[in-house]
């Protein structure tokens, strides 16, 4: 099993989407991906876009067209596994540049090249939490009389459940994050900063095979660890503090993350006891995870456990989060996620407190099986790995 | 001069933007920022997205307030200059969550905290090139009767003019950029991956005050030095072919990148001329920018020299595009751009040819000064640099 997509699985995910585009009562979609939420773009095409927008038009019956930014042509013909491309203003990065001389399309002719002469009534758009003005009005302007409408859940299951090449890229990814979290461990040092800490990491993930973070990477410490979403800082390594470190590598298009707290010296006993317990209710959730579960019933599990060990004030949202292309996707696990857990869909299982000036996460991934979850990292998953020194 | 912009500069910011405000007629912006697109934001309030978008709000007449998502209230308010922060579920991450029991606002709350109890009756849009549409949608839901208009240009030309701090983080983020090419010219060697040689660099970012890569870093071999825009592969680094190098650090927010042509062994002959060719045509284009130029005569001088020169064939875009919190960014270079470049405007210099088969880029940023620029990095800029051995 390689880490790489084999060609010819994106034309399986693409005729998988077109039975759901027909069943829909659809003709076609449009799919919207940006440089940083590039998912639905990779997932359909394997392009990935940078400085610019892209997008993929699949019509219910015909050929997928890949569609980008007027400076990424030779480098669209070269990376998508989807022979027709369609450059469009648009797809254009946000500094906005005319591209004087560039002959560019508009999405009547990416149209007539996916449908040939038959007839667009009915449009979904697909990735419209990241799509942006300039394609919507393009859509509008260019499509006069074609109804469109919110398509996302037309194409959003098909990347919950992983193939044999998704989870060999998820296991390869988490193999590279544990090289990373490892050095880390050996290197950091109080008055390191913040930044340094997260370069080590950097440093392993693309000397092991990493195409690239599977997410901005954590190192923070100090207050800053309540924070549910942050950003490392030029603050340095402090002793008699929790430090969190959340460390992901992306192989193949696939994301990663391993999340730990770790302390130099000594902490404060209620930080300690938060530590141990976050440590047991992410141990917890691995028991709560398997086919067949209904999602709203782990979530209001974990909460009603966390509660009843008096942790209830430190928790502040679901404990799962799906696990793809992007480090945190479709589908949640929160209390007001119905549906059931089936084999194959892969998850972080996300277990973090938050305290006055102090919290925790640790993180992980796994993979859903039939009796149970396989984690996809087994290491760092104890006290001892929390203190460095 | 510090890397850091001081929390006073920010709040000129926003008092030079509302000036603009009055004097367009509108009585508030609404500016959008994503991840990976967050200039915008960051110019008015110093936060930084992460999994999430985020927005600032800013009236004629009152407060600016922080717009952010479900998840990032703690980070927003630590690191955000603006005291008022408000949470939408309209800047959510692209997995959707549903956020149960998390209080939220809507946009007639941001205007009543913003603006009191002042009417609202005419909207800019800001950021329109990422703005999305749960965000559009939820402007024209929650602000019935409101008139929007897109509004870019309103803010725009704020950007376009950096101070003293500005220049200060450039030239920072063009040192650390320094270090990280001479690590690639150190180490790199035929055999070790394209991702391999990027790890060097970030190694090299991080380790030297770098909060994290200017853009998505390029190290290229082959065929695909002829992409304008691309990214690196697993593929390795090969003897006798061009190699395209762009590394940039973002430091206190600013962006960088230098970009040069490499190689091992010899290049054929006709690759070899383009590398020679490309860096006069570098050095020419210093020479064409200062300040009181007309911004179009510097394209349409540069086109007809390299095709005077006979490289016509080559030439793909204009020579020169604007550089800040983004390392590409309004306003370009073009034939069509009808300004002047003044005093502090900062632009990218980035020469590129694409041939068949073959390409390279020599790039480096500049200051307008009033009798020419000043480089931003004087280093890699003669032909023994390309030759690695």
């Amino acid at each position: 099993m390689s880490c790489v997509i084999p060609k010819q699985e994106y034309f399986d995910r693409i005729a998988k989407f077109q039975e759901r585009i027909k069943a829909a009562g659809l003709d076609a979609c449009l799919v919207h991906g940006t440089e940083s939420d590039f998912a639905n773009v990779r997932y359909l095409s394997e392009y990935w876009p940078t400085f610019e927008q892209a997008g993929v038009f699949v019509p219910a019956e015909g050929d997928a067209v890949l569609l980008i930014g007027p400076e990424s042509e030779k480098y669209a013909r070269g990376r998508s596994v989807l022979p027709k491309v369609a450059l469009l203003l648009n797809y254009r990065e946000s500094a906005e540049p005319d591209y004087p001389g560039i002959p560019l399309a508009t999405y009547d002719k990416v149209v007539k090249m996916a449908m040939g002469d038959k007839k667009l009534n009915k449009l979904g758009l697909v990735g419209t939490a990241v799509m942006t003005k300039p394609t919507l009005d393009a859509v509008a302007s260019q499509l006069p009389g074609v109804e469109v409408v919110v398509a996302d859940e037309v194409f959003r299951p098909l990347r919950w459940f992983k193939s044999e090449n998704e989870l060999a890229c998820h296991r390869e990814a988490f193999k590279v994050s544990e090289k990373a979290v490892q050095a880390i461990l050996n290197e950091m040092k109080p008055g390191m900063t913040e930044f340094q800490v997260i370069g080590i990491a950097q440093r392993e993930i693309y000397a092991n095979g990493g195409e690239y973070e599977g997410h901005s990477l954590y190192c923070f410490g100090g207050d800053r660890t309540s924070n549910g979403i942050s950003r490392p800082t030029g603050a340095t390594i402090k002793q008699n503090e929790i430090i969190q470190l959340n460390i992901g590598a992306r192989v193949g298009g696939y994301s990663s993350s391993i999340g730990l707290p770790v302390y130099f010296g000594t902490l404060p006993k209620e930080q300690m006891a938060l530590v141990e317990f976050g440590l047991r209710a992410h141990k917890y959730t691995f028991e709560l995870m398997k086919a067949g579960v209904e999602a709203s019933s782990i979530a209001k599990d974990y909460e009603k456990w966390g509660c009843d060990q008096g942790w209830g004030d430190y928790m502040l949202y679901g404990p799962v989060h799906g696990l793809g292309i992007m480090e945190t996707e479709s589908p949640w696990i929160e209390k007001t996620s119905n549906y059931k857990l089936q084999e194959n869909m892969t998850y972080q299982i996300d277990t973090f407190f938050t305290g006055n000036g102090y919290g925790l996460r640790w993180e992980r991934g796994c993979i859903i099986k039939k009796d149970g979850c396989e984690l996809l990292s087994h290491k760092f998953m104890d006290l001892d790995c929390c203190k460095l020194g």
